[in-house]
């Protein structure tokens, strides 16, 4: 079932070793089906280039898996409740990709130092904490999501499509898979210069406002100027 | 009209991601057309590999789209003011190439520290504002270079090919497309290895101005000998 | 004798510069088959695109070439040396990988920072010291095993396989001679992002024990869960 | 004449590309044959990938051209310099490698960090000066090769394969093209690994010369035993 949506995240997570952002098996990616509310994930472990569109695993909104030989992705869960709390996410990317957790691993927040980072990402970057004792006991992957969409709640989280999760890595999403996995190299590319900037002058600051407003608005929103009118 | 032109302005935008200089869509270069006034621009938010010839858009002096089926690059206006004020420029690009994108970040200039840089840029490469809410309210591109345009007024662009927006990117150009993507090349590896430099000493000093004047000076001008001597 | 064997190693040695770990001839493998107490390794200084697995050199576990035409790696008396007292080891290798290298010549422990290096490696990456003028003169090679195996008397080394040798480079192992490249990879990507860290926040602290904990268990052990069950 | 010569020069030039030590035509590389005592070299400012075998230029030990249509590299007279007072040297290579150049600009010698570096060099890699007008007005190049003769003499340059020229780059040398592009690449990547090591611990400290000794002598002399005894 949900043949289409399969191949279409077969294909994402191919993305993520074309683009530079995974060693190995570290990274995966999800998209939902919204009328049916089943999404379609990474099986776990599998090597990128030994994976069939028929490997990815179905599973509902209950966290059941509803088709697939293989298990779910071990960060199945934290898609989940992504998925369960912010309504318009249609598709998510995690990776271990080296700038971006970098600064998970440094425990910060990505400022905004320019444009390249405002045209997609509308303020920081956000780095959530570490999960207390009993968080983990309770649920490690599952936690991890709700520190997330905690994070998010009455936040406009499609302005900022992208978390860092403290000492592990970024989570990135969008309206699909593709949009996610599109989001996970921007993110990376911006923790890079984010951190060569501050090597070049450790006083930088941060993009004013207004240049930040006038880049995100021309690419998104009523007003946009930014393509050919279709994005 | 201006086949030549624009299959010459569509090869110079193919060069960006060639040399690594680009992710996504995010450069762009065009090349002007003496006797016409019209110069050739690569369509916004058009992937590189999905491009043709055809699709470089056509504008004249005035800002008018002459011919093309797309949107020109938001960046046009911008292009379009350097065109009108650095008469010698034939060729611009815009990138948001990582190493001189994090010096534009800093908001610092990138200073001069050895014969690579020396031998295409004289002097130090200008890292010029932000603009103010009055200019981007009154039109953010067309501002963008009147920035670019009243620093180099009075001053050799041509032997300066290159200038950074704070919290933006960088800017190159020459007497074509080629060249200004040449150019572009060089200010990224200069950007580099002038953060290396001071990662290496935090107190390097620049090249003495004798050997900048020398290495300058054997490649360019009366006197040049570098090269077949048909550059 | 051993062909299996031979090709195995053979072909380990050949994913040492796939993965980039490699500059010319700087590294090699080598596996041990356990029941004749024999192990295959890397000739010396011989060029990884002109190897064949013939070329592998047989040594026994007193030191003595049992079949090859071509000197061994010169490290193999510190391979030798693992073999010997970590008898879990079945495969080891040695690398002058950019990043890890740095580590070893900067003489510093690696900080598990994160859950890339906690999904493997349980605690720091340990750097163990110079060899004193009398443990050279008596045996560069096996010395620098000795200190090794010294350092991992008591103490679980297949929970911690790696090690930084100061001012020299890193030693990799794992149970068979490919775990051991495996490990040599995210060793060399640890050292990265561990490095990238400090630079992004010089008071980055270590990963919280029981995150350590948790990472690492899901993934050995009794109550493993991460991947399809059958690594 | 010289054919044979010619295609080594030829293919060591077309190597420094492959192992990314140039960008454009930053780079060159020439070969002595001692029996006439007529080098070849790099002609000026032509493209890696548009050069042939044909185009090297020959040069003798006055400096005078014997044969070639095209100018021969403007670094020639730092390389007949080098050939005339450096007897051992057979082959020479100049680019602007991104880590040699960054140490290069910022004035320092390279610490041996590590056994990566002893292995090819034994001690620090010089920095010498930058020219004086008088120097630079008498003759840029051919001064430039004085500054490395003179830092030579009385010193085993064979050991010492490779200097750094202040604000400028490397040189590197060997018996012949291909050996001295392997210096090339070694400098390269020491250069890289010795900015990482300061990054990592500002406080590294070189390596301890008995460990410089062993290396060295295990891979160079009579006594080496490093490879298969043919090198």
């Amino acid at each position: 079932m949900l043949e289409e949506l399969k191949k279409r995240v077969y294909e994402a997570n191919i993305l993520l070793p074309k683009y530079g952002l995974v060693t190995f098996t570290w990274g995966n990616v999800s998209e939902i089906d919204k009328e049916s509310g089943i999404f379609a994930i990474k099986p776990s472990g599998v090597d990128y280039d030994k994976m069939t569109p028929e490997d990815m695993v179905l599973v509902d909104l209950e966290g059941h898996k509803v088709e697939g030989k293989l298990n779910p992705s071990s960060d199945m869960l934290t898609h989940l409740e992504i998925y369960r709390k912010m309504k318009d996410v249609g598709g998510i990317v995690h990776t271990h990709s080296t700038w971006a957790t970098s600064w998970a691993q440094a425990g910060r927040n990505i400022p905004c130092y320019g444009t390249t980072h405002a045209d997609y990402i509308y303020g920081e970057v956000p780095c959530v904490r570490n999960l207390t004792q009993e968080e983990i006991d309770a649920g490690y992957e599952e936690n991890t999501g709700v520190l997330i969409t905690d994070y998010f709640k009455d936040k406009d989280y499609m302005a900022v499509p992208c978390v860092l999760c403290k000492n592990h890595g970024p989570f990135t999403w969008g309206k699909d898979g593709h949009e996610a996995v599109h989001n996970a190299v921007v993110l990376e590319e911006c923790a890079k210069m984010a951190l060569l900037t501050e090597l070049c002058n450790s006083h930088a600051e941060p993009t004013p406002q207004r240049v930040c407003d006038k880049h995100y608005f021309r690419k998104h929103g009523a007003n946009a100027y930014y393509g050919q009118g279709n994005s």
